[in-house]
């Protein structure tokens, strides 16, 4: 039913604007403020993705690995990241994400620090 | 009094943050929580795209065939799909749109769970 | 004091998620419900844009004329366009800007309906 | 533990949708209304930042000259430009960031206008 899609999107893929919203309004977990980023592995192949972390003022920490079947959607919420350690919040990043086959990313934000949650989204900037 | 067009965009796009939030705020239909894709298809000739659908846990699905006339606007809530089958709210997925012609495609998605709406939007990935 | 740019961006942007939301709350004319093609003209010399606007159910519209000085920002909100015909509210609608010089487009909707503002930008997409 | 990133990114990137809203609401700095760009520079060298702002009726101001290490994030609110002179509120501009290496550039706006806060995100333009 579905097209052969392997080849489909980068290696590579970079988001400058990181930042886990500290505090939230609404029910648990799904008006949590997060930080996410939304990737699809539409090959025929699992993905391997080692997501590098940079900070403002120390060395980048990384790689998270993680790992996404074929034609899979996989959305992996920052906030949830604890391997080598936890994202702190309140706290501006930018992220690295490498694939060893193509995939396509898309960062989104739900802010819910006021009453009403607000949302950002853009697809990644491919890289590589 | 338009200029000819054929041939401007893509032929397959990628949105990789699917989500339709699960319940609504507002008059309907217009304030219940979506998502689209809205599409643009500026040429000559009528296009068929099919769009599939992928999940976390299992199969992708699709394709789901939308037709776009000539020189059209195209805005699909991703809610109002129906066949193959609905796709469930309040459940992460991507799509890939393949035209047989080229388009152009962005991404949008209107959350009013809480008492007012937010929104996102990005031009979907460009991916042939 | 600024760079020479003549030759930044494209001469053909595309935004497909037009549609300027019927109704708004609070003051006038800021926070009026709205979409928005933001412009730069980085170049040396004038730009003369035309925008097609595209439907659903009818023949595109246009060309809107709009024209940037030299090295000059643009912002022109959809709601004001009246020549050939202003651009109904609540309907869904695509764009398609073409320019005599390069420059580059972003797209912003500010959405007022409910209590507090939503906001959703992306870069237009370049189609030449 | 951070992979070789020289020469990912782009030496010129575009914003076209610059606006600071005047006026916010909730407790400063953090829900104070701003533009940002947030910059990546996941390079072995140090980078130079010129940014350079248009105006709508006006010649550029510029440039703006940040500096950011190899290896990290650097956000920058559009704000807290000072030199040679303060962005004005309310006002709309489009802003040039020219690199002397290779970064990743992303615009965020957040809108406290209004009782909660509205966000809108994109990858801004890589025109190098």
């Amino acid at each position: 039913m579905n097209p052969h899609l392997t080849g489909v999107g980068s290696t590579m893929w970079v988001v400058a604007d990181g930042y886990i919203p500290p505090g939230s309004s609404g029910p648990e977990p799904e008006m949590t403020s997060h930080d996410s980023i939304c990737m699809l592995n539409p090959g025929d192949a699992g993905a391997r993705v080692e997501v590098y972390v940079y900070f403002t003022d120390r060395d980048p920490v990384g790689p998270y690995v993680l790992s996404i079947a074929p034609r899979r959607a996989f959305h992996q919420r920052i906030n949830d990241l604890e391997d080598p350690e936890p994202i702190p919040v309140g706290t501006d990043y930018c992220l690295v994400a490498v694939s060893d086959v193509p995939i396509v990313v898309q960062h989104t934000r739900l802010d819910s620090r006021q009453e009403a949650n607000a949302l950002m989204s853009t697809i990644a900037f491919p890289a590589a």
